[in-house]
């Protein structure tokens, strides 16, 4: 079933309204009509179904059939660091990755990276991303967008770490044999140090830092694991950028019981 | 460093060749020079590091400086058999996925399949995909290039799980809950059942199906049980037909130990 996320002030307690582009999707590519149902949500605190009572261009009022449990979101809070890569690599990460179930984005800069950053087109790229999520979002069924920050400097990054439960930072070193541990021994490791830890209702906080296509350099590695991050590999097959993002995060929330099963 | 897959017959005893496209990425992309070193393979018996003795047009001699151990394929060969997906994304899951670490691709065909499967165009396909798989061998350093099957049947692709230890049917119901088991409750069970019977040097061969963005129906995950698949969910949140297969390969190797550390 169609699903769409909106403004919490678009829900009442008995009604909800769909505008502007959710609005035109629903009644020119859906083609609904009175009584055609859907399922809406304003990510935070409602997902409901809801059954079209009047369907006007620009405009569908709904009344809300079912108050729904909002239970699709992923145990674990996975934000996936990933520091800027080329062309439209940051799309895929983005529309998969919230596929998969990251809680949010943190894009960042670093050394090595190869893409020339333009502070004057943040905005409108955020804006896209952004997009991105929300049709991702709607697509997999989740309860709620993942938020995308805004584009952090590497100092920003590495403060950022100390506000997060386990950060992750994926680094290979040049030539084959992966650095630091294996990506299930950290995240066990940490499981047994913090167990019992996280009451009911308080997710984990992780992150997961991925490097550009030219790589970390030594002493960001460092750096970051100075500020508390634990080095890890992802395996003896050399993952592109945009690929090591997504397999890091399947691999986390496999951890955290969420890939299939229960 | 650049790795390149040859032929068999380029591998002489001391010395390797570089032809057609290889060479002139060699020559005109890396810009090698005599005593420049690339790792080269066959895919099959012989990984080695090689140093240019002779750059031609056309030809790259390079003498073997040093056998290297065919250490970096997965324990298990996975295939990831993939309902033909609408527009480039099977190009996705097979550049995505060699670089992972699938054994092998197997399309196939299915009843709600999307796309027009048209055989005149399948060669032409093939080799398409045969080049992206050999691409993201090399570049993410892989011993050997994943094979990619022609275009299946239905029946094919039912006749050929009984040539597998195990199978997994991705299957998700209409709606919000996953059919079936977990992907982990499936491998786990399977492990403990087949504990000791791979000897050393016998990879376990496992077959992951992935249906196309309409899904399977329900008669095509009866006809798989009943030839021996076990049917699994990959959660609650839905993947689009190209990421499911990406997932289900990242945590199957995860479960093979494959994904980072030792």
């Amino acid at each position: 079933m169609q699903r769409y996320f909106v403004a919490a002030e678009q829900f009442e307690s008995s009604r909800v309204r769909l505008t502007g582009e959710d609005a035109f999707h629903a009644i020119r590519v859906m083609r609904m009509k009175e009584g055609d149902k859907f399922v809406v949500s304003d990510g935070e605190s409602r997902l409901a179904l809801a059954s079209v009572t009047e369907a006007a261009a620009g405009e569908v009022v709904a009344s809300i059939v079912e108050e729904l449990p909002m239970d699709s979101e992923p145990a674990w809070s996975v934000t996936v660091a990933q520091s800027l890569p080329k062309g439209d690599k940051m799309e895929l990460v983005i529309q998969k990755g919230t596929e998969i179930g990251a809680y949010s984005f943190a894009p960042f800069q670093s050394e090595r990276m190869i893409v020339q950053y333009d502070g004057k087109k943040e905005a409108k790229r955020l804006e896209r991303w952004g997009k991105i999520a929300k049709e991702a979002a709607e697509q997999s069924h989740r309860c709620r967008v993942p938020v995308i920050e805004p584009v952090r400097s590497w100092r920003e990054l590495i403060a950022s770490i100390a506000l997060f439960d386990l950060t992750l930072f994926c680094y290979e070193r040049e030539g084959d044999s992966a650095e630091g541990i294996g990506i299930r021994d950290a995240v066990q490791a940490w499981k047994s140090r913090e167990d019992g830890r996280f009451e009911a209702g308080r997710a984990p906080k992780l992150l997961l830092v991925v490097g550009p296509e030219g790589g970390f350099t030594e002493k960001e590695a460092n750096e970051a694991e100075a500020a508390g991050a634990v080095i890890v590999g992802l395996g003896k097959r050399i993952l592109r950028t945009e690929t090591a993002g997504l397999v890091g995060l399947t691999c986390l929330l496999y951890e955290a019981g969420e890939m299939g099963g229960a």
